[in-house]
């Protein structure tokens, strides 16, 4: 049987702001990127998360951040390799901290936001994210982004990877994402998006935006939860798949 | 053969600015009580820190703060007892973290400033931090003043405790310390401070301001190192235990 | 004719975290109380807020707190004087040079969540704040719990004052809030509550919460904005007023 | 008679954390470039900082940042305009009011770290920062690097600036730094380096790293402070202009 892994920003709060529903998402998704306190996330709600993942049974993983609350983490910033590299050993030990309360384990790391996109490209950086996994636990698994080079780096390290694709993007033909600033780079109808995602459940393929087919090779799929509409998709994607037998699972069950 | 613990407060820097001579420190010292980030600490500062405390065989413990940089976690603050025990989980984690890529574990927990303070005496926040390590690890020692009621609180929660004497105050002949706003609260000579401690080892017991002999039960001393002459007064207890044959090693070796 | 002032405490997001509908309570309130960065508060959204203020002809007050982002200004902190007075400058400072860009002016600060409650009755604390206001523009009158001590210290000092009546709190009949607490602390029915704030702004009275009359002297009433609920209470009350004739103008204007 | 400004990064400790003598500075510069906040900086130090130099009659810069202080500015960031823009608002707004305390006014602006080497060269963000300066105080000059376009861009828009030279560095023949990765980029021999000063005042030109000469249109030299050595080499450079009859005064005083 097809079997795929569904995730989700969590835990993006900061004390008395929330974001998002995490109950609900909590609901729908096989894995839970938890926030580790660098771009959101304090103790007590990160804490709260991860209790509720624990219950329903979701695989929780670091969201590792540049240190960026204001900015949530979407700035790009050159920070050098021995900070980013302790910087992410911090954060996963926090978090490992967290789960080993709520009576679970962290599974993997996403890099979030600006550093997700950073280290798709840059190597320099990509290192040093890598070597503190390796140095913390290298039995965690990285989720990158499906066709980046990231991936093959952190194969080359030794680690397990994990790629993603991205529920409501358009795709270009070559695989990448088309910019958020081009018309059409973001969908919004619930029902379209659970039928790309079948598809590349099923086959590994997306129509892109030219229409051409594109491969995607990817384990997981990153569905987002910071508005009503977006948990709806979500929950639409989880009926479609499970109406036709696709079994949404944590790839870390595999 | 007679043998005590000695601890100082290290890695209290944050970024670019530097606080006491960590190395100096950790070549005197039988245990670090490393700065987690909340009222000092990065983490390229914190691994570097627990990195050359590991290569000396010092024992690390977690210092944990109230988030407050700016006032160096030196001031009470009216946290809830959800907020305080799972900021206390985050900062062990953050540190277990670190401490596994430098190839050693954390022991121990010691309270830092205000925090430290407030939970010798108040049950509320001192039953929260217990509740943190009961969770986190219970295998980690709570690291207090001795004397203070928050040990017992601790022991009956299940925890070991370590009691810790303050190398450079003043004791009041009840065993509590000298305010620092009082004239001859802050010791400052290094001989006659090595003389109390060595008596400290020996006997249980120091001479209290007015005279009178009070009794101390330690197993640790606190020696602090962010000037100059408290590393040489650190020094010249560490001398004076070597010379008189009284064994300097961590608490956790026993 | 009668007349009032409404105020709310705004621009209490910070970055990507946003709080409340600033607009809508900005359509209604005659004084907004904007956060400076301490509690809530980037500058970018702070900007938004203060330029949404001044084109709506709505005053300026500065709303100072300790530096606490992540408990969201509300836990008691022991800063001493020094600190406290710097930090107060520093918020008002930065909040008259955004007001100056947007064509504005600070007029008046208000202590937010607990530093407003600390001051009402510490006079250590309350006369810091003074000490500031007083260096940095004696001219800003501070906004403070109608009855409290802080009014009378701050009178003494020079400055000018403005006391303040909760519309959605019980009253005791001495004067003082009913704490949360207590049962029926927090009021609900937005017809009520505008009920009772017409006879405050009449007679300057209140219903007690055990039936007798209080005397509330205030010039100013604080409507909160961070609830759906909160925004339709705010605007019965300003409905009820305009119906009956009480004026909605900031206490500044007279 | 020839003048120069001498100008110096004071005020960059936060809370316990102490960086340089800035009372030793203020006594040799006349331009002091004051932290505030976002990169170092609590506002008890500023305001310290900003009463001494007061005391001695030297010019008030706001020495705005990024807001990193783990990193201490020292790191680019891929910020908004909208975000630096009012970032800068923010740090200028909050330096006047504790010049104000101080008896004394904010005189210019001069963008700290990887912001100032941001904007050298990058018209984006430099022109951000300029529509700070413009929106909330016209009459604030900008110092940036000599020879750089920001100073060409901030004039167009109607600002005063003032070009910088640097004591203690290297400069290529076409008028820009030798990089510090370069050998030979910092100068460190405090007569050589207080003559090629002389130098500077007196004819406008430097010895360059390959022995050719270099115009360098400057009306200022930074001289650094936070280390014993610089102290010392800012007194040389100080001494030498006084033995000389070169009048060290602030370029605000012209």
């Amino acid at each position: 049987m097809t079997a795929i892994d569904l995730n989700s920003d969590l835990g993006e709060g900061y004390g008395a702001w929330k974001v998002g529903d995490d109950e609900a998402m909590l609901a729908i998704v096989s894995s839970a990127n938890v926030a580790c306190g660098f771009h959101a996330g304090d103790p007590a709600g990160i804490l709260k998360t991860v209790k509720a993942a624990a219950e329903k049974g979701v695989s929780i993983g670091a969201h590792v951040s540049y240190p960026d609350r204001v900015g949530f983490g979407r700035r790009d910033m050159d920070v050098t390799s021995g900070e980013l590299t302790a910087d992410v050993i911090y954060q996963i030990g926090a978090l490992k901290g967290i789960a080993a309360v709520a009576g679970t384990t962290v599974g993997y790391v996403k890099p979030h936001g600006a550093l997700y996109n950073r280290i798709a490209h840059d190597p320099k950086q990509g290192q040093a994210v890598i070597d503190a996994i390796m140095a913390v636990d290298p039995s965690l698994v990285l989720m990158g982004l499906a066709g980046s080079p990231i991936l093959d780096l952190a194969r080359k390290a030794g680690l397990q990877v994990v790629a993603e694709a991205f529920a409501d993007r358009a795709y270009q033909p070559d695989g990448q994402l088309v910019s958020r600033r081009e018309p059409g780079a973001v969908l919004h109808d619930a029902q379209l998006i659970a039928r790309r995602m079948l598809r590349l459940a099923y086959q590994g393929t997306l129509e892109a935006i030219d229409g051409s087919t594109v491969t995607i090779d990817a384990q997981s799929i990153c569905v987002h939860g910071d508005s009503p509409g977006a948990v709806a998709i979500a929950r639409e994607i989880r009926r479609a798949f499970e109406a036709d037998g696709v079994r949404v699972r944590s790839f870390l069950a595999d």
